[in-house]
């Protein structure tokens, strides 16, 4: 074992603190990591708050983890000491499985291995995640970044954000000739905007407020509706081929559902702790329309979107703190202030010492 | 003009009484029908009593119309005096844009002409529908009845409760290897079961009725699931490739989303009055799950769906009346009281001369 610092809640209503954790010595397939930076995901907020149920405490969040190899087991071949490597929001899954060897591990059937709150395969117990200065994880889970090394923090959040909205982009045939809408502009939604634009597809940004309309153009979006405006909305009904809708706060959905075209889909990619206005079936009916849901994506797909991310120069837009700030930044991502996610610089966790 | 009898409704109060309409003498692409029988569909009594808004009145519902052609037009080439024809839920549509260009003539753009309550396409007024013993339909919208003369009545329901589930079953291609799920055993759902089981697709049928298990075998149900019963329903948990979800009476539509596996599909075809509870986000999220809904079907695979029953030897379960019982039919349908489906004899019609 080796140890590890991390900041953990301790319950759903304790604050973050400082936290040690041991760390595995690494496996003849591990591989660890010396984590430099890790994104804040609304899902660490829901989960160190037990807002979906479920929580194993100690809590150590995070699962946006970007890094630098420190040591590899024997048996590992494809990364090897001093390599920048990222993690996502999986470690570990059956790899028995139709979707494990499809590369959908995130729907495992015996249930994947979450970075955080575990379960892990063998014991079922708690896993820690990236709110902490390191992790050791078998190698079929860790990604290589080939990003510029000082765009590292920037990379983090592509591990979860970025790979939530790339995996439905391309799951539903994002690209030209299609008309993409991304609905909110948070930290997933600004990454869906960069994403559905680099890979070609008209893209139009939704949001509530007309003070984020020209952010969204300057992320890639080729129009953006706010969407509080029927007459905006009412422009575009019937023409978009896939919407990709990242708000977790429940909405009329029924105002988006409209915007498909024939055979269009809306996927839903945000969960909300409570349920959206039902949807009205005449909504599907009338154009042989879809409303899918999308978990965030599997290990090769991760790889392909790091990868079309670094060939294209994309990363995320973010504002780094001391882990030391992490309540005041889940207050300010509550309210929205955030542009537009959150990065732990992992080296403040040695303030604390 | 030529006069034709029916019953309509002249409010969503009133109940149903003789009604004399005109038929436009048949243009150069129309074709007159002697209508025979003409199945009665809860969309008829949705409409008759404007539950769903919109009605037109008077109303003379009916479009699962069967018959034998008395005269064509000029220039129609494919029907001729003698054939059987029968006339679905559409009787006319723009013709210029693309639905209507690849044959899904029911997501017209500009609007389908419904076979009763309209509108027309030229003049927005309103159409009169089956429960009447002749109608005049351009070409395009008539459909050849290839089965025997004397299965005839039980063909009528194939026109609108066969296509509905037809459509779907073809479009997210039900057939061999794949396991198919029909909720709802009435009109629409004891159609689904006989079809998607001709399809050769590994067919269950769920009812919240234990008396109804029998009888869904009967039809053709590989398995048939009570639906209240949790044990039964568990064990079918992330295994079905797509259900069609023939129910319109407000359910819990998690606990069928729930039995698709990754990738799977649950179509909506019955239209709720009142909303569904809303379907959790994390039922469409977990597995790539998707929630999509199916208008009726276009000419095209209305034909394909009746050669196919031809062949196949396949008609609707029915019960004929009197155009006189009708307000009694409604009444019994609205208590689940007809296996499967009420078919008026159109001969009926000529008692109140």
């Amino acid at each position: 074992m080796s140890s590890s610092r991390a900041y953990a809640v301790q319950s759903a209503e304790d604050p973050f603190g400082p936290f040690g954790i041991d760390r595995r010595e690494p496996n003849a397939n591990d591989v660890e990591i010396a984590i430099r930076y890790c994104g804040v995901c609304h899902s660490d907020l829901h989960t160190a708050r037990s807002e979906w149920g479920g929580t194993r405490y100690p809590c150590v969040p995070g699962h946006e983890i970007v890094g630098e190899v420190t040591a590899v087991g024997a048996g590992v071949s494809k990364f090897k000491a001093g390599d920048l490597v990222g993690i996502g929001c999986m470690v570990d899954s059956c790899q028995r499985c139709t979707p494990c060897h499809e590369g959908l591990e995130q729907y495992c059937e015996n249930g994947m291995t979450g970075t955080y709150n575990g379960p892990t395969q063998d014991t079922r117990d708690n896993t820690y995640g990236g709110y902490s200065d390191k992790i050791v994880v078998r190698e079929e889970f860790v990604l290589h970044v080939r990003h510029a090394p000082e765009q590292l923090a920037a990379v983090a959040p592509l591990l979860c954000a970025g790979i939530t909205t790339w995996s439905p982009l391309r799951h539903w045939q994002a690209g030209p000739g299609k008309k993409v809408g991304i609905v909110g502009i948070g930290g997933l939604g600004h990454m869906g905007i960069k994403l559905s634009h680099a890979l070609g597809a008209r893209t139009v940004a939704f949001t509530t407020s007309p003070d984020k309309v020209e952010a969204a153009r300057a992320l890639g979006a080729d129009e953006v509706v706010v969407s509080r405006d029927k007459e905006q909305m009412k422009a575009h009904a019937n023409s978009f081929d896939l919407i990709v809708n990242t708000v977790a706060a429940p909405h009329n959905l029924d105002a988006f559902l409209g915007l498909l075209k024939l055979d269009g889909t809306m996927v839903l990619v945000g969960a909300p702790s409570e349920p959206h206005p039902s949807p009205n079936v005449f909504s599907l009916v009338m154009k042989r329309r879809s409303m899918a849901g999308s978990l965030i994506g599997g290990i090769p797909e991760t790889q392909e979107m790091l990868d079309f991310c670094a060939e294209h120069g994309i990363v995320s837009e973010i504002e780094t703190i001391r882990i030391q700030e992490i309540e005041d930044a889940y207050e300010r991502m509550l309210k929205g202030d955030v542009k537009y996610r959150f990065v732990i610089d992992s080296a403040s966790l040695a303030e604390d010492a």
